[in-house]
């Protein structure tokens, strides 16, 4: 373990940390809130100290990581980012020590699960503050860190595909640091289009900007109790399509952008991707009809509500936790599935669930010809052996964690049904955000023990960084020195 | 497909179900039924007439026979056993067509799930025949088949493995059909055992043998509504540890027979299937404890229900649906894990989970040192990667059936809410037998559409024959003349 360098990357990461924290002070000054600005000053000061205190310890290292740092690197910067991005709440008294650091991983890992019951009692700086880590969480901060500093590190393409989701990893051009810029520069880019044609509807630059991080990171903080239900279709609509395209691998859009439309449009996930929304929509609206008076009401809903679920966005347009069994059994459904690898949904993916349906294909062909050769292929591409055991042994793990988080929340939660529990931990491990139950669309994850909050932080955590990185820091053969 | 050879041995197999049948018929014309005794004949009747057709027209055949036949005898047999076994209850006009082939295949597949609301209506005939189901399918009635006929033929192997269940299957001794006899003759025995301890404890001959059944096959059937909730807590204890004996690999029995008692006591698999229950039985009992006014109470109950879902029986002593959240969610994780592989459990086995672990775990390994050999043993000998490759597609492909009968459920049924239909497919698929909510341990199956009935039953199917034999019977390769 190549400690120094993992402490320097730290401090790096801290001080942007301590930058991205001024954005939200001067929202806090602007709306005259004197005291949450200066409390956001100062965790950023305190960010900003501790992370110079690591750059300056550790300046002298041997620059050179491999898989087992990169782990490391983003699962230690994700800890310490939740850890100081939940100190502003603390200073200014706006939350205690544990609904902070839930809040906070929430809003990092795109997640959108609040334990605020009201949220007007937030002053509007943390509001911004807690929306803006959707915004920094969705594309990762550590590909922002890539883009914006001189990188020659040898091995940094370890902590790219240790923070970006998906089972593979592919550069779009030779220079990781220009890849990194180009997928900010989309990002930013969609982004403020989204922001513009939100304002376009009606909303000032500040609500704008809140349902843009949101949206953006598929996360699903917003600023009222029941989401977007009392918001203009317009607002709805434009939302529900930019739900749908931040799920979409900003690969194709690199690929659309240099001409090659073809290629990006040929792609076998962005099909299923868009199957399977088409199809749930149909289903889902089918199965609502009643509960609106017009074609048009039911259409926006369920494409609002499918979009958001499988993108793991999470906000909503309606209570879908009272609808029928159907509707609710495929939304129960689209928890698991999540966008496509390289975009910012949560989820298992949609590559994943190709990659695992072909490896039972291969496996059951191999089963009745013992001899067969088993080649898979993905995107016209063969897909190796050890990426189809990483596939799933994720899926294991994955499993895994969906039972240990759901045990853990049964033992501390006596009073609480199974439904509740289920999906309050299939919520927080697909970084979807709202369940059914008592954690519904329009209700928070308040009334959970503290010490079910933190399991419900780990379980986002494992979700965004798709579990390995946090798995291996437990091990202590990772912490070896070299 | 050497295909005379397949309708050949489901010609032998319809002749031993039309003998089992005649079995329920003595009981019915001895308790006076003479109509149900007389339907039960007439099935038998029809039967055999199929069987030895089948028997004659492909009495000249190519005895070998490939890991594909076996596969498709597996299925197919289940297949027919399961419709010819619906004909009595059809013929005596007690139940509807559909919900007959539900019933059987509930008791063949030892799962225990019924779509009877009323059972004094049955006669007693067909209930102790649906019972005996249980005790059929629980061992497999093609080991049975070997059992009792001498096989000459080459590769009847393949038909022990594909019906056996669990991940890999052991001869206990080099000649096949002396396997079969001995894992008979201690099924014969255990069950001979409880029979007697349970007329010790005051039921009749008919009652100890219908409970008999329901233990040894870890079926559920029984014969009352709230299940076993008015028996005498000896006779509440005598079934829960008979379920648990039913639950162990039967090769640990022979090793013991064999005075192999210290390897038979080595077994992992033995020791983490005690402890899963020990535990389990400590948070239920810790949790229900103030439902019951002793300790001796709490001690049986929490022991019974442990046992009865984790070795996917079904049997109840208490409303299970109605306990706190903590309880009835470590049933509900138990519901997958299943008793040991070689047993008459069903679910995902626990030997089936060691082996996924240890897959996590070498693929881990790899993650970290990449030029890493991953080794992985069980049970003191080394795992074949094949052997591997076949569990994590095992769990695919459950998790894949998990998802699409869920979706089926939800389709069918737009009035019935998620936890419902959820544990309705969790029950079937892992053969336990009652779920939550309105498939609760003391209601029925009845409710749920013709429709909704057979996915289940497919579902119950694909639990009992774990998977492959059907998905298999499914692809065109399979039928190909060789």
């Amino acid at each position: 373990m190549n400690r120094r360098m993992v402490i320097y990357t730290l401090g790096i990461l801290l001080d942007i940390e301590a930058v991205l924290m001024l954005l939200p002070a001067a929202v806090s000054f602007m709306f005259g809130e004197l005291r949450t600005g200066a409390m956001l000053v100062v965790a950023s000061g305190a960010a900003a100290m501790v992370g110079t205190l690591g750059l300056f310890l550790c300046r002298k290292h041997d620059r050179t990581i491999y898989a087992k740092e990169g782990f490391v690197i983003v699962s230690l910067a994700w800890l310490a980012m939740t850890l100081f991005g939940a100190l502003p709440f603390v200073f200014a008294g706006e939350l205690g020590f544990v609904d902070a650091i839930f809040e906070i991983a929430s809003g990092f890992t795109t997640t959108g699960a609040s334990i605020i019951t009201d949220l007007d009692k937030i002053s509007r700086g943390l509001m911004f503050w807690r929306s803006f880590t959707h915004w920094i969480g969705g594309m990762g901060v550590l590909v922002l860190m890539m883009a914006i500093l001189p990188s020659d590190t040898d091995g940094s393409v370890h902590i790219l595909k240790a923070e970006m989701p998906g089972p593979t990893f592919g550069k779009l051009v030779p220079k990781l640091r220009k890849t990194a810029m180009i997928l900010y520069l989309i990002y930013i880019g969609i982004s403020a289009t989204e922001a513009i044609l939100l304002m376009c509807g009606g909303l000032n630059l500040y609500e704008a900007l809140i349902y843009t991080f949101g949206t953006a990171g598929t996360g699903g903080f917003g600023l009222k109790g029941d989401s977007l239900t009392t918001y203009t279709p317009y607002v709805q609509w434009v939302i529900a399509i930019f739900m749908m395209l931040f799920g979409v691998n900003f690969n194709l859009y690199y690929l659309a952008l240099m001409g090659k439309v073809k290629s990006a449009v040929k792609s076998r996930e962005l099909w299923l991707y868009l199957s399977i929304i088409a199809v749930s929509i149909c289903i889902v609206g089918f199965h609502i009809r009643t509960l609106y008076t017009n074609f048009g009401d039911t259409v926006r809903t369920s494409t609002f509500q499918v979009a958001s679920i499988v993108t793991t966005t999470g906000y909503s347009t309606a209570d879908f936790d009272s609808w029928n069994g159907v509707a609710k059994g495929m939304l129960f459904l689209l928890y698991f599935v999540g966008g496509c690898a390289g975009s910012t949904a949560g989820g298992i993916k949609i590559s994943r669930l190709i990659l695992l349906g072909k490896t039972i294909r291969r496996d059951l062909r191999h089963m009745v010809h013992p001899h067969s050769v088993g080649v898979v292929k993905f995107e016209g591409k063969r897909v190796s052996d050890q990426t189809l055991n990483g596939v799933t042994s994720f899926f294991l793990l994955y499993c895994a964690i969906l039972a240990g988080v759901f045990l853990l929340l049964s033992v501390f939660e006596p009073s609480v049904n199974v439904e509740t529990n289920l999906t309050a931990t299939m919520a927080t491990l697909n970084n979807v955000g709202p369940g059914f139950g008592k954690v519904g669309p329009y209700l928070s994850y308040a009334f959970y023990s503290p010490f079910s909050k933190l399991a419900l932080t780990l379980s986002m955590l494992f979700g965004r960084l798709e579990i390995y990185p946090l798995i291996l820091i437990l091990s202590p053969n990772t912490w070896k020195r070299r």
